[in-house]
């Protein structure tokens, strides 16, 4: 592991020369605030030591400077909503917040586009879009606490990618500081480009090992008037997973299409108090349609019917507010069932989906955790649950860690990957070492390592880039 | 510059034991076919030394190590229809032909993508999926002799841009050879993903500086049975122009919208020897919109016949062939009338195509130069072609580089770029030196230096990587 310098005094004193005293911070009750995101397990938490929130574009510039002066691992921080460690700051050093960079600089409704600071607040973003008659269509879960930086990073997935695509997919361009502490603009606002190396797409997504973004230009699309939710119920699960696939080549071009085993349906709707069709017995598939027009709309909710019912669906019903509040409450719902679990972001080929959730829901039968089974399947993109219960730590980490080894490889040989969403945080870095291909992995470092040759730039996250 | 070996007997003969003795040549005959692409000028052109033939993309990979090993620099080649000095070898060395790896390896229908080799013509794709029913959306105007291999290397635009996006938006992964000579697979075919660098898309558009493609596996779409073509008839051109952003905003999301000035209208009629109307003061915008069903189409030409009137169309027709005749034959039109000619491929966002054809339409009044324009207008997308007539070469030259200093500086004022679909080739490396941020030009020249140190593969295309 690379061997990084410990904030001194010295650097403290620089760094408030940079953003100012009140906002460089290392007393013991914000130092235990960013130790962790939403990992819940105390084992992987990490204490910073010191935390600062820059201003501007140009105080983030400084700080990544300083951090190479000194030799000083950086973390950057958007809202702290990460599911694989991806804000821990796992080497201690600085933590840089983007939250008071949170202004929404434009919006021009007419071209359709919106220039951004990362820490505005995607929520707003998207209100902001909707107020105008447009739609910004990134959309993670956790879009009400999140920051637009942190999702242009890690390229969030969540709730629109069937049919508008993930966070990258809704960018023009970006503004990111270097690992070496420069200032640059990538990518533009064009249909089309062929000047130079596509350097945006490679940064998004790299999870801040690569730059810190630290604004951005959005797409707007215009917004669907219409829309329809469908709750179909099936008390076979496999018949609700076939689904999948006759969905998708049917060309609704639905805007989501979210599967639920009885586990979770169980689990959720008793975390919500709330009882709907076939509580004891359904695997739930809620499908989301939007048209333009009116009459695209009724055509496309006859022929979902249509599709469910030859699907084996028992019910097929509106979903309503009910629906998806059920919905949005299946990881609330598996951690009052459990304080220790884990869920894990696969995803395949759409194409095989219905295969993928058989096969590992079979495979499961052989192990002592309980699963649940939650699918944005109309994306391919999978989260099996398991819970602890009251498993012994070892035998939990040996049950967890025998399941990755059957589940990681078989994904990979239908042409998945290790996340579809969540990213590769300090979550899954060993698995990625694992399971990616060499060559890919050696490009991958070499790039890291030419890019942050200190490698300051929040180390030991996606890659090891210390080593070898 | 870099200082690259001499081709040696010693290297051919390594060369011939990699992909046999009949495909390595170094005759005059086949030095002089490689020389040039669709570059003109033979003051640009540059032998090569030698000219190898891989079979697979093993061989491929085993002539990137003989290149390293020996420090001889390698151009590879597809259909060598670039107009931007893409393919021509430069520094010499060894020109690398794709063409022998021309398999489509596989079509799947239901899960809607084509896996083939880099050498396949772009045509035989398009012309497999349609029989499938299935749409593959890359269209260069050069299909008809360009291979997918460098259309993927250059992110080719072309016809169908303006709805389906340019070529980097129809891949799911491809097969690359590293500039050390390792092989790889980057990307994968899934909806999502979160999993690693986004490299697949940085090694497109790199115009095979930083890997040589030598497979992909390809997006297939619904083909869309219903289409019309509209030819809208201006005698003002600033008309034509306001035309494009009324049509954009309409949500009529046409496949394209081709602008031609009248320069473009009299030169392509005469080559084709066809006389449309206002043969004499017409600029022509072309639309073409494609439906699903029936009634979408026939709404869309209600409304698409309205705009244009709207704009002040003096003719609103339906274009039939011979419309696209003369659409086609801009260059050979233009060509007729001066054989050495300069076609500009600039981009702008698409609210600034109208403003920025009538103010470099305007500046380009004070030149010596003949100009005409032609636009994927829906795209943001315009080819300036100066005319050198009967100008001297050293007038010419002045002349143009005249013209660039003004309209470079100016299309980066509007947020545009110096290529919408050309590539930068040998011919902008300089233009793009100048007019790059220069953070970024320092990030693209660290990532090929780290990924290729010994700069042997294409070297001085898109950026001078050799020297600072």
């Amino acid at each position: 592991m690379t061997k990084f310098n410990p904030v001194t005094e010295e650097l403290l004193a620089e760094l408030r020369a940079v953003v100012g005293d009140e906002f460089v911070k290392c007393d013991e009750e914000t130092l235990n605030r960013y130790k962790s995101d939403e990992e819940p397990d105390p084992k992987f938490h990490h204490l910073p030591e010191v935390v600062v929130w820059p201003g501007c574009t140009e105080e983030v510039a400084a700080v990544m400077k300083l951090a190479n002066k000194y030799l000083v691992p950086v973390t950057p921080r958007g809202g702290g909503t990460s599911v694989s460690r991806g804000a821990i700051p796992v080497c201690g050093g600085i933590v840089l917040m983007i939250e008071r960079m949170d202004k929404i600089i434009e919006i021009d409704p007419d071209a359709m586009f919106m220039k951004v600071q990362a820490g505005a607040r995607t929520v707003e973003i998207q209100k902001l879009a909707n107020q105008h008659g447009l739609l910004y269509a990134g959309d993670p879960c956790s879009a009400e606490s999140c920051l637009i930086g942190g999702n242009l990073a890690t390229n969030a997935g969540g709730n629109k990618a069937v049919r508008y695509g993930t966070t990258r997919h809704q960018v023009y361009s970006i503004e990111v500081v270097t690992p070496t502490g420069e200032i640059t603009t990538l990518g533009s606002r064009l249909k089309k480009c062929s000047t130079g190396y596509c350097l945006e797409q490679l940064i998004m997504g790299s999870e801040g090992t690569l730059g810190i973004i630290t604004g951005a230009t959005l797409k707007l699309l215009p917004l669907c008037p219409y829309r329809v939710d469908i709750l179909a119920i099936f008390t076979e699960v496999q018949k609700a997973v076939n689904l999948v696939p006759m969905l998708v080549k049917a060309g609704l071009n639905p805007t989501s299409i979210e599967f639920m085993d009885n586990g979770f349906v169980r689990a959720a709707s008793d975390y919500s108090e709330l009882r709907l069709p076939h509580y004891e017995d359904g695997s739930y598939v809620i499908v989301t349609v939007e048209t333009y027009n009116e009459d695209e709309l009724e055509m496309k909710m006859e022929k979902l019917d249509e599709i469910c019912t030859e699907a084996g669906a028992t019910d097929v019903v509106e979903a309503d507010e009910r629906v998806w509040k059920v919905r949005r409450n299946c990881l609330e719902g598996s951690k009052a069932l459990s304080k220790v679990s884990v869920s894990d972001d696969l995803v395949v080929p759409v194409d095989q989906i219905a295969v993928c959730l058989n096969h590992l829901g079979e495979v499961a039968k052989d192990f002592k955790f309980k699963i649940m089974a939650l699918a944005h399947a109309g994306d391919g993109n999978l989260h099996f649950n398991m819970l602890k219960m009251d498993m012994t730590d070892e035998e939990w980490e040996s049950e967890v860690s025998r399941f990755h080894a059957i589940a990681y490889p078989y994904v990979y040989s239908l042409g998945g990957r290790l996340s579809g969403e969540h990213g590769i945080g300090a979550l899954k870095v060993k698995a990625l070492q694992d399971y990616c291909d060499p060559v890919e992995m050696q490009i991958m470092k070499t790039i890291k390592k030419a890019m942050d040759p200190n490698n300051v730039l929040n180390p030991m996250k996606l890659i090891d880039a210390s080593n070898d």
